[in-house]
Formats: C-alpha cells, structure tokens, sequence
C-alpha cells in the first residue's frame, strides 16, 4: 500500500465526507487554541514579521481548513492593533497529500476571504493563498518560507505501514495481543517519520518560527494500552466478525495494517530532544469524547464559531462509524474493495455504540508548540 | 454573469476535457517556444537567482499544464552545466480561476518531477509546486516573490461581460455587424483589464524578472475584421438557427456575450508603453490552423515531445468543435442551461466543418517578452 496515494479523507460535501464528518478533529482545534494563540503571540512580538508564512499540514477539505488560518490572522491583526503597527502581509500555504480534495478549499476561498474582510472591518493585510500537495515526510516548502507550521491530527499517520509485521495476525494496529516486534516496529517508524518531519520543517522555518502540533496519541507509557489502540481494535473485531462469516478472507485482513501510530508524551518529547532543532516550550495532554453529543453540549458553550456547526445526525456510534469513516474509506477500498464497506461500517457502528453506552471512550491527543533554534 | 465563478475549462480527463481537447493550445506553446528560451536565458544570465519564482498564470489542467514549468527548468539546468553553476531552487506557482481541476493537476506532479529527475540524471536543482487559485485581474502573489512569469492563451478572457453591449443583438462577440458602442465597450474593458493585469504582476515581479504573454488576437487594426472575429460568429450563427426554430429564446441569445478581447499587436503594445511598468524586448504575431489534421502533420516534424500526444479523431470540424466546447462549456451551461449544449455543439460542428473546407481558418497569437523595469 502506498500510503501517500490512498490515504486522503473523503472528499466532496456529500453524506461520507470528512467534511461532513470531521466534529472530533474540530473540538480538539477549538481545544489547542489558547497554545496556538500564544505561539503566534510570541511569534509575532518578537521577530516582528512583515511577511509571515504560514503553513498548514494536513489541512484536508471541511468546515476545519481554514479556521485555524483564520485565527492566526486575527490575532495577529489584534497585535498589530495594539501595537499600532502595520498589517504584515499573510502566506498561507494549504498542505496536504495530492489526493486531498483541494478543489472544494480553492471554491471556498472567495467566500472565506470576504468574511474575514467584513469580520475585521478591512482591517487586515492582503492575504495570498496557495495549496501544496505533498508528504510532510519530505520537503514540501523551500528554505527559510515559512514562520509558522500547524498540524492537527495528522501526524500520528505514518509514512507508510511499518515493515516486519506481517505476524500481527487478527489486528489490524498495534493491540494487547500484538507480538512485542509487532509494537516494535511502529515505534520505530514513528521515530524515522517524526525525526524527520522535524528535520524538514527545521529547515523550511525562519529562525525563531514556530510550529504547533497536535497529535492524536495515548497517556500511557505502554504503546498497546487500551487508550492508544482502542479504537483500531473495535475496527478490528468488525472484520474478524466478517472473516467468521466468510465476507472477507483471512489473508486479507492479515495483511491490512493501518499506518499510524498513536505516541505517548514522552515518545513525542524524546524525538524532538534527539532531533535538536527545536526548542519544547510547550507540552499539553488533552481528550475528546468520542461521543459526537457530549461535543455537542461542549460546543453550545463555546465562544467562537466554525462556519458550519454540525449537526447531531443520530447516536454516538453512528457518528463515531461516520467520522472514522471519513477519515479511513478510501484506504479500507483499496485494501478490502468497495464491496465490504457499508458493511464493515454497520457492523462497527454497532460495536462503537455498544461500547460508548457502557464506557468513558476517547480519544487523547498531544500537543506540543515548539520553536525553532537560532 | 460572474466570469470568475464560470470561466473554467471543462475538468478531468474524459472526452470533452479540456485535458483532451487543448490541441490548439498545446501547438501555441510549441511556436512560443524560443522567446521562452530567450527570456529564461538572459533572466538567468543577468541574475543569477539562488531561487526562482516561476508562475504559470491561467494553467488549466491537462497535459500543457507543466509542459513550459518542465522546459522552463530544463533550459535553466542547461545553463548551470555550460556555466558550471549550482542549480537554483525553484518555485513553481499554477495559477487558474477557482473552477479550475486543481486536484487532477495535483494528482499528476510525482509522475511529472520523477519524469523530470529521470530525463535530468537528477541534475536538477529542488522544485517546489504549489497551486495558486484566484483572477489574475488582481494580485495574486507576494510582493516581488516572482522571476518569470508565463501565461498563454488566458489574457484574451476579460475580468467580465463589458458594460453597455446590449445592443450587440444576434451577436456573442464583436462582429461585423456589432454596433460601434458595442466594439469601443469590448476595446475599453480589455484596456481596464490589460493595464490592470501589467499593474499586478510588476508588484509582485522582482526588478529585472521577465514576462512571457500569449494572447489570442488578430492581425488586422480593425477590431471587427473577421481574424478576430470569426470562431464566435460561426457559434453565434448555431445559436441564431436555434432561436429560428425556438429551440433558444431571442433574449437569451441577446444576453450573452461572451467576455473575451482579441487585440491587435498595436493596441497590446500600447498598453504596455501606457502602463510603464515594463519593457517589451520582443513582440511577434504567429497563427494556427483551426484544423487539427494540419496540427497533426505538423506535430509529426517538431523536436519536442508532450507527455500524452493528440490522437486525431474526426474531421477538423469536430475537432475544432470539441476544442472550443472544452473551453467554453461551463459558461454556456451557466447562461443557456445544460438542455442546448449537444444540440449547439453538433450544429457548431457542422458550421466550422463546412466553412473549413472552403477557406484558410486559423487564430492569430499575438506574443510579447517583457522585462520588469529597474
């Protein structure tokens, strides 16, 4: 499987989207937004940019894409008020794989722009936007581009399915039951992945830029903890259940492993040590709920607002089934075929539900803002 | 009609893509090639640039997309060898209106840089792609973030329908017929949109940074002479038949016309001196035979290669047909609805087929090298 070529959320606006279907990723941006606030703060106040870049990687196509830019924009822009200095002009570079929908953020943009032209009284200075498809494991930016890097909810996919672990037999991610070089191997292609995602962008930020990364991960020291691995695990059942059946073969689901692996705050602080480019000013642990009406309550008490809130379309484990859906659809196809989709996700919407009724179920995530060495 | 929101080649890669239907376009290129070569060589040679920022204004999608990107740097590899110099860094920006198939462009870019390194044995200096949605009618890039700048075939589509040709009745463009407000209302907008456009891109060229332009023009000084008139008064002639028989409504064809300009070698040149920003080191005026046969016989003798040939697949009418409905489709649907597309095309078809057989029918391409001044 090549990852870079069959891993992209849904595209479009229909029912399976990921823009559709893309809560959980917005409650963790409306999580990591003080952290954000404070690095583009810091950011600003020193180097006093009059040109500053601004990247987002794995910005995907939804209601989420721009909002992050868009906050970055207006706190600077306040800045600026306070200070009463200029309005720097704003380089917003869209990343994400060539399989991304870039069509639907390109359509978006005019709309996006007037908005944040009428919200801020045209008080801001002239934005230009660009879209950059590409891996984040490699180059992406040239040298020196760029003074701010965000990432939500990305990183924690792998370049590609570690090698050596063809023995993980009725798993389809690390588990309980995974052989120890099983667990192994994704903690070392986590570390090849990230130590040089970090020598990438240490070499496309500006001096003193910053970079804010959440990553979907685990409180755990123990990468097969059950707060790392759970939600993979419930997938898993789902299609054990249609191996029993005869829906799908047992090769083939010997042979589908998803490429992710879901770090531990140590395992993230350790390789941005070793890397040595970056400075940690910041490490913060957060969870979301997998359950789409508890954020939903959350979201009624928040401040600020997406441009379209999503709907509460049915219980926790339909929404759960949907969003991972969004998220896994076109890489299941091109392992598994079409044939078993609608299927394998009724089935996981059961067992999503099922164990979201009994159980606290969530999803941690690790956030860390970091500055690059002069 | 909002010319931003419509004007958008037919996307993808089916029969009536414009990535299968852009043979005139791609012959284009092949004639503008050595002035390319020319302004590549003295940039580079009077410059020197560690990183070059090169954009493709108006790049469509298809297999003309990256083909002056891909000979752009090759003649720059070139010039490191023969002078011994480190490759620069290269900035590629594909700019389109937002309708634009960003995504199929996208999907295509590690074929293209692995075709690349492969025809380069890897002498070839780190490339940077980004796609760059927005109207060229305004600013697009950064300020002096450019080196070269290329557009063909694109500055003939105006920013919109010019005011006050209502009573262009019957007609789509400027033809023989059009009253004299209607010619100097399509004359002036083109001024507007031209000096506008030069206004832009000196902002965000760097001192010295070249410019390549293509136009679709015409030769004679009389901007109703039918070199310049002539492929919209056979469409306009489909079109009235099919008001003859109530297959469209008077109004409707009354309404529309269609926002392009073909200027004449004068009235660009004026333009140019007028704006000031720039000098013209070169202006030369080529043709191209509507007939796609005599386009064929001719691909058989040239040097250089595409990346996906034209197959020939009809007589030069439907050729020519399928050529202009990939480019002009989206706006004919959004004016007339979908119903009348097959219908016009077929009776368009018949008309170019008809009048190619009697008469020599060919665009005049009006090509101008600029230099930003100092």
């Amino acid at each position: 499987m090549e990852v870079a070529q069959v891993l992209h959320m849904n595209g479009g606006v229909g029912d399976a989207s990921y823009a559709n279907n893309s809560f959980v990723q917005q409650k963790v941006l409306c999580l990591t937004k003080p952290i954000r606030e404070e690095a583009i703060t810091s950011l600003y106040c020193n180097t006093l940019p009059r040109s500053l870049g601004i990247a987002d990687l794995g910005c995907s196509s939804g209601p989420n894409t721009l909002f992050v830019v868009s906050e970055c924009i207006k706190t600077v822009e306040k800045l600026c008020q306070q200070l009463n200095h200029k309005s720097p002009e704003y380089k917003v570079f869209l990343n994400d794989l060539p399989g991304n929908d870039f069509n639907n953020i390109f359509k978006s943009l005019d709309s996006f722009k007037e908005k944040l032209y009428h919200e801020m009284e045209s008080r801001v200075g002239p934005c230009y936007f660009s879209g950059v498809p590409g891996s984040f494991y490699g180059r992406v930016f040239p040298n020196r581009s760029l003074h701010f890097v965000h990432s939500s909810y990305s990183l924690q996919w792998l370049s590609k399915v570690p090698e050596g672990v063809d023995n993980n037999k009725g798993n389809i991610y690390i588990s309980s039951t995974s052989p120890s070089n099983v667990v192994r191997a994704y903690y070392e292609q986590f570390q090849t992945d990230f130590s040089h995602f970090l020598k990438c962008r240490a070499e496309e930020l500006v001096e003193g830029g910053r970079m804010v990364l959440t990553i979907l991960g685990r409180r755990s020291d123990d990468p097969s903890s059950k707060d790392g691995c759970y939600i993979w695990e419930l997938m898993a059942k789902a299609l054990n259940d249609m191996v029993l059946e005869g829906i799908i073969k047992e090769e083939q689901l010997d042979t589908f492993n998803i490429p992710q692996y879901h770090p531990s705050p140590s395992e993230v602080k350790l390789e941005v040590f070793k890397e040595g480019s970056f400075v940690m000013n910041r490490l913060e642990v957060s969870e979301v709920n997998w359950n789409r009406n508890a954020i939903d309550d959350w979201n009624s008490t928040r401040d600020f607002e997406f441009e379209r809130p999503y709907e509460s379309l049915g219980d926790g484990g339909y929404n759960m089934a949907r969003c991972m859906r969004a998220v896994t659809e076109p890489m299941l196809i091109s392992h598994f075929g079409e044939a078993i989709i609608a299927e394998l996700f009724s089935r996981y919407r059961q067992i999503l539900t099922d164990c979201m009724s009994k159980e606290k179920t969530e999803f941690i995530n690790v956030t860390i803002l970091l500055t690059r060495n002069a």
